[in-house]
């Protein structure tokens, strides 16, 4: 281990949004320029998460659009990619990568084919990924998010990994949205220096008055100010009124499938329509879609700071 | 479109198991035996499938497993890998690579991370590979097993495809568990040329009095030549007493997790100890858990012929 610790990434981040062109290839470029306008607005960058169609990308794809972050400047103490994969070489490779990178830390899906496996099967991936990788400054946050993984982090793994990898198991990203789950992850771990991050700004409030370290949040991608502000100022007697406007600006999302749905608003506000694009299994929002969207965001008051850096 | 169809692919297929050493890595030269056994007892190649670990193998390290076999003599014709990817571009890569060798056809998963996705993207993106491979001998079974992908194949979906890739979308293994949906799937497709292969004997002496093409079948692997014989005599008037006995067989399995248990049926009958391993997040049996196996495969009357073979 090492002797100095440096300090943890906290507050709010977003799983990026992965630009596509028209052909389906990813766009570095758009990619980059989505990145740095994330850091203009103190959102920290939780790349290759879910919303970031991760796992419709090769590991090849991932490998290159990272070094292509690095290569256009990004700090990679900012970074907090997503390396988990159903093959343990796949995680190896991509953890691997990242830690060498100097990225702050990586979020690590299970594998989430088979269902049902035992917390020991669990553990020994992790323990894969932690033993082949074999560097102090790994830090990995565990990611439970058993709606679309199928494969929850229990608690009782989570223990036997902080008693067994203490300082590289970093902490989790919890997005059960089961406010009973995050609450006793806070409750049990956060004190042994286990960083809790709510999987939504819903539990922002919530999750920082239990000592929690922020949220990692998809609509940080196109309303990241407002969200960081509640982070920032949480001890405001504003905050409960912060989150109820949170809330309505997520609920406008919600009505529609997410990630298309924040990919349009973004085309929507930059007048660049190639931000459509989505891999599949994920279909763009319809022209129809697309209008309701535009007025919802309107009635729920959201604007992009901006927008016009992403174009 | 070719003029001259290749006959089909029939019978009895086993998703074959992968042997690992005890570091972890594919044993390619115990894989190209257990294939060749397989062969000796009429039962197909389906590898790569769930039962196969297949997603926690790398593409490269399926890439190279597929050469090796082919390297080794193993006939393509035999051979159904499992292609499909959370990633397009990972399963034109390997669908690409099958065809180009020959392979009688590909049985590919839908992308298994989202969940709740919709038949339009799930279309598209069966649609993106056919397209990409762009060769006539490809021949696609959609791969429908919700209770591990969570993601079904649908009916309408399936009708879709049949109706825009006709030749090209060439049967499917349901392994659902529900007879509704095999049954449902025989009647309006496999007049259609479209070949419905059952995801377990259980349903195998149904599946042929409907005009099935046979099963795929995990115990295959440990029990093929008693599943061949239904296949081959399921007209005699002992196929229902054939039946009850693969049944039995198979619940002599399914009261462990079954790929550990094939893995150490096989470990038993040849006392290649390595044949236990499995990558996480599967766990091997226990020495208990081995020791009750060996007694229940007795109790069933199950024996592997010429097993030394695999050793």
């Amino acid at each position: 281990m090492s002797t100095v610790a440096s300090p943890r990434i906290q507050g709010i981040l977003s799983p990026v949004l992965t630009p596509f062109n028209a052909d389906g290839s990813p766009d570095p470029g758009r990619f980059a320029r989505h990145c740095r306008w994330l850091l203009d607005q103190d959102v920290g960058l939780a790349v290759f998460g879910t919303n970031s169609e991760a796992n419709s990308l090769t590991l090849a794809e991932k490998r290159g659009l990272l070094d292509g972050l690095l290569a256009a400047g990004i700090t990679p103490s900012k970074l907090m990619p997503g390396t988990g994969a159903c093959a343990v070489p796949d995680a190896i490779e991509l953890t691997r990568h990242a830690v060498k990178s100097g990225c702050a830390g990586v979020l690590m899906l299970p594998p989430f084919y088979y269902k049902g496996v035992s917390d020991e099967g669990l553990f020994r991936y992790f323990a894969q990924v932690i033993d082949a990788v074999a560097d102090d400054r790994l830090r990995i946050y565990v990611y439970h998010i058993p709606p679309v993984s199928g494969v929850p982090i229990t608690l009782p793994l989570i223990e036997r990994l902080l008693k067994t990898f203490p300082g590289i198991i970093a902490g989790t990203k919890d997005s059960s949205g089961d406010w009973a789950n995050t609450s006793a992850m806070l409750e049990r771990f956060q004190p042994q220096g286990f960083d809790v991050f709510a999987g939504s700004e819903n539990f922002l409030l919530a999750t920082m008055r239990s000592g929690g370290a922020g949220c990692i949040t998809a609509t940080g991608n196109v309303n990241p100010s407002a969200i960081v502000r509640l982070y920032q100022t949480w001890h405001n007697p504003d905050a409960d009124e912060q989150q109820k406007r949170l809330d309505a600006q997520r609920a406008a999302f919600a009505q529609f499938p997410m990630i298309p749905a924040m990919k349009s608003a973004i085309a929507l506000k930059t007048g660049r329509r190639d931000w459509i694009h989505v891999r599949p299994p994920l279909v763009e929002l319809s022209d129809a879609q697309r209008t309701s969207l535009g007025m919802a965001l309107d009635q729920a008051g959201f604007v992009m700071p901006n927008a016009h850096q992403l174009a």
